[in-house]
Parts: structure tokens; sequence; C-alpha cells
């Protein structure tokens, strides 16, 4: 596997180095919006210690990490009333995965509702900002 | 949400009241394959003990489902020289869940590669016991 590499979009967020919308903290996790959201609410929980992916990353950080998606989950289900969740985590670029550092994608779902497709097109700031309130409004 | 009913197809798997083709057991978890996979070598990470899905499974079974997830990750790439991971989980029906006990999907990705659709269709026995025996054989 290739090696991990600080210079990732994630790596930057946690630095400070790169603007995000954060939906929570604690001192292993950060939740932020996805910009490129396949579903409203759809959010990304990352470990702050550096890891590529599933195959990488420590039993004590995966744990921690799993803790917050199922925070999230619930949240984001309460949040927007939703009727299901779908969680994601791609490891490598034929998994799926865009950015080399760990992350696990959590999706409130709506009977009826498909995911959206990946357009490649960002999200607008302001409608990240109000999903992101009712997300932070029910932790 | 619903509550838990234990007349399930993995409960009924775990009873040993149906079959499955096993591919690794702890005290904690079993890996069955999928039988309607979406790629060869697909699994599911399935906790012993009784949860719906991510919004009412314990900490400590999370824990542990997602140690055996990692392994199972591992093992799949290793043993299908694979080029990446997906890894699944969906609770409740708009999440797109089909079977309610909690399940992790773990599916072995390469390059170039889309994901099979669902079409409802059961995998040969044969070849689900070949890319088991593959993966077992890695552990």
């Amino acid at each position: 596997m290739t090696a991990y590499d600080d210079q990732n979009v994630f790596a930057k967020i946690l630095r400070g180095e790169m603007p995000s919308e954060k939906v929570y903290e604690d001192s292993d996790t950060l939740v932020i919006m996805d910009i490129m959201p396949r579903g409203d609410g759809h959010v990304l929980v990352v470990p702050k210690a550096a890891s590529r992916n599933i195959l990488d990353i420590s039993a004590h950080d995966l744990t921690t990490l799993m803790a917050t998606v199922q925070k999230m989950a619930k949240a984001v289900v309460k949040a927007f009333d939703a009727d299901g969740v779908t969680v994601q985590q791609f490891s490598e670029s034929a998994g799926g995965q865009v950015v080399f550092h760990t992350h696990v994608h959590v999706i409130p779902r709506f009977d009826g509702v498909a995911l959206r497709p990946h357009t490649g097109e960002m999200a607008d700031a302001a409608a990240l900002k109000e999903h992101a309130d009712k997300i932070r409004a029910v932790l």
C-alpha cells in the first residue's frame, strides 16, 4: 500500500490549513459536511490520527472512529427525521476512495429517495451550514 | 425504531437453523459469504449478539464487529490480490438494509471493475465455496 501523504485535504483541514463546515469534534475524531453530498446531511467522520484507510488504521483509531460514526448515524436520523442511514468506507481508488486519509461516510436516507450521483459539483456553502446547524442542534 | 426480530436470516444462521458458507468465526463475530455478491469475495461480517443495525448495536459489539471487518478487509485484499476494498453498513430499509440483524459488507475491489448490480439472483454455491477457500487460506 502507498504510504500516508500528509498533504491530503483532510490532513490540511485537521491542521487548520483549509476550511470546512465542522459538525462535531472530540479528542480522536472530527466530523465535517461532505462538500459533494450524495444526500442532504451527508457527513464525513475523520480520525485525527494519520492513517490511509481501513487497511492501516490502528485498532484504537478504528474504535474511536466508529463510536463517532454511530453517534453521527443517530444524530442525522434525528436531525433530518430520516428513515434510515447508509454508512460507507472506501479504501484505495479501486474501493472508491478519493482522499487518502481514513474517513467514513454517514448519509441520512429517506424512503424512496436514491443517493444522488457523484457529479463533482460542490454544494452551496449556505445549504451545508444549514444542514450542519440541524445536526449540531441534536448533539 | 422497530424492535429486533430473531426470525431474521442471520439469527437463523447463527443458531444453525439455516446453512451458510462460513469464512471465519470468533467469540463475537461470524463471517459468511454474501449469497448475492456484488463482486467475487463479497463477505458479510455479523455480530453474534442481537442488534438490528448501527442505531442500536452496543459499543462493545460495534468494536468487535469492526475489528473483524478490518481483519476481513485485509484478508480479501490479500486473497484476491485486490486493488482496494469497499465497506458498507446499511441501517433500515431506506438505508439499504434487507436483513434486520446488524451486518457489514466487505467487498474486494479491482481497478476498472464496478460493483455488480443487485439482481436478486443467488450465486453458484461452488463458486462461493471456492472464494471462501481463498479467504480462509490467508487467515
